[in-house]
């Protein structure tokens, strides 16, 4: 049996305790991790004995040499085929995904179920069970954490005032695919001066100036999985307040890495860099979240976020990326993905986390 | 009073048709459509005397430079707090979009919503409104076209035998972003050799060979305005088999393009190129639809599909794209960019059709 092959059999065995007699399936994500079908149309009906994949005819030849279900290759819209299919096994309870399906397909598929058959909104369980990575998914992030930061590095030396934000973006991505990365895992970030205040703006045509900072958030996508890296540079000297916020920041999040271990919550390891940038004075300035999970989608369980109660487990791939923003004076980032350990943590991101100077 | 903020009005007066006091919008394309916000968390509430958008502290410097409306920056799900000013504002009929609001999302507002509040999904009344382009949105999308042709014109003279998928695909969106594209619009499909059967084949590591067909499907994004084209090339003397493919597929883009004019319905624009690949027998080798609308995101409507019954209007930018694949033997696709104009269509895609030899 594959690893795809047991994941279904874990979420199979699951369906008692759900009080649901089937999962319908139809999150790109959710679907690669339960068949391996990376393609843009394919849904999954997983019941206890078995699992229906859906999909049309512009798939039919790659799916046959891939999928290990029962392969249904359809020319009707794919929920369709899934109540067809549900009518004819008379199952009853079904399963699906709340936060993701859309309301339309909800209703669409309510209406097509036989008398005696309802849906049940069961939230992101799958997440769930993606959430703690196996050797073979952690053998993907680790590749593509290499490969960004290897982009990164090859890139960054090269860059110098004058520069565009948009041609930077498109070297750094240009570089992660000539290493092996299918695409960027996000529209990648570069911001040059005042512009690094935004804490995700897209790349323009501005150009670098001297004596400016250049902030650069980019992760890459290998076989599916991500990875996530956010570093700062500056030409030239960087002033003070530069280099204190730049070291609030870095504090914050040397901070949060210390405090990760199996057992303890996502909202203490975001304690843990607010507190830092509290003492700073620069609470206000941290506008967003601690970070964030990360795999078959740049963002997935669990949020690193003020206040969140889920416990960390080992096996866990999470970024760490505290930042500060000041109006007027730029923005800071720093951010490495990292896999929890039972006693710590290992960050997987190679790259230097020094303010370099170009 | 610009362009967007007129977008809104027309919106607006057609509440009272729709018998709602409100519209809540969330999908990414229609709020950039409303507001001209591109980044990735806003959603717009428009009334019937007023437009209130909301976004998270991340946005908050750009929004306050660019949005018209009253700007509400939230720390709270952007929904709850969309939900708040519904109760402040007695707002009592929510229009909806029900074809993109997730279920769960669905019932958070619901919930959240006063006694004598109600939702109403009101499918996709605003891709309706977007599906005709203004002046301005056709210059972008002309600007796209030119960039993408632009990018796959430079590349394609370098492409040899030995070349892998992937690094061509890497150096098409490469071009493009260095013409001024922020990005592609979707992921460049490059195949080569049998691959080319597979109608959505993503760009691997294969190397094209001696005597193999390339297909590459591409398109830019141009201030967030797509493009879409597909040409098919060959190393060395195609055979004769890909020649008679190859010119029975333009024979049906060339039909379908023909048949473009107001006022005729998408589906006898399908018929169109599907009659002239029955006639070749290759019906049944072009799996997908002739083609679909395209601007602010790669596929909007209309859809040119079998029997579809929507109407073209004069200012509508589709795609037509026939195609049929052949497994052992190969795929072939053709696909321009197209104005649909009173009397006819005016084909945007400069580059030529013939199938080239590598």
């Amino acid at each position: 049996m594959t690893e795809i092959d047991q994941r279904r059999r874990t979420l199979s065995a699951r369906l008692p305790e759900l009080k649901i007699d089937a999962l319908l399936v139809s999150s790109p994500a959710n679907v690669r991790y339960l068949t391996g079908y990376a393609g843009s149309n394919g849904i999954l009906l997983l019941t206890k004995s078995d699992s229906h994949f859906f999909t049309d005819p512009r798939y039919a030849l790659e799916v046959a040499q891939q999928i290990t279900c029962k392969v249904h290759v359809e020319k009707k819209p794919l929920l369709v085929a899934a109540a067809a299919i549900i009518k004819r096994k008379r199952l009853k309870k079904i399963g699906f995904e709340s936060s993701w399906l859309r309301y339309d397909d909800y209703i669409r598929v309510k209406e097509d179920l036989p008398l005696g058959s309802a849906l049940h909104p069961i939230g992101r369980i799958i997440e769930e069970q993606r959430m703690v990575k196996s050797a073979a998914e952690m053998s993907l992030i680790r590749r593509s954490v290499a490969t960004n930061s290897e982009a990164y590095s090859k890139t960054i030396r090269r860059v110098h005032a004058g520069a565009r934000e948009m041609d930077i973006a498109a070297e750094l991505d240009y570089q992660m695919r000539a290493l092996g990365a299918e695409k960027a895992a996000f529209d990648t970030i570069v911001a040059a001066g005042p512009r690094t205040a935004l804490p995700h703006a897209h790349p323009t045509p501005h150009r670098l100036g001297e004596n400016e900072l250049l902030l650069i958030d980019m992760g890459a996508s290998q076989e599916g999985y991500a990875s996530d890296m956010t570093r700062v540079a500056h030409t030239g000297t960087p002033p003070k307040r530069i280099l204190r916020l730049y070291k609030a920041v870095l504090e914050a999040q040397l901070a949060a890495l210390s405090s990760i271990k199996a057992g303890i919550t996502t909202g203490e390891v975001d304690a843990a860099a607010r507190n830092v940038l509290k003492r700073h004075e620069l609470d206000r300035a941290f506008v967003h979240s601690t970070g964030h999970g990360l795999g078959l989608e740049i963002h997935e369980p669990p949020r690193i976020a003020r206040k969140d109660k889920t416990k960390l487990q080992a096996g866990m791939a999470i970024t760490i990326e505290p930042g500060a923003y000041i109006d007027g004076l730029g923005g800071i980032r720093i951010e490495d993905t990292v896999l929890v350990t039972e006693h710590g943590c290992e960050v997987l991101t190679p790259t230097p986390k020094d303010l370099i100077e170009l």
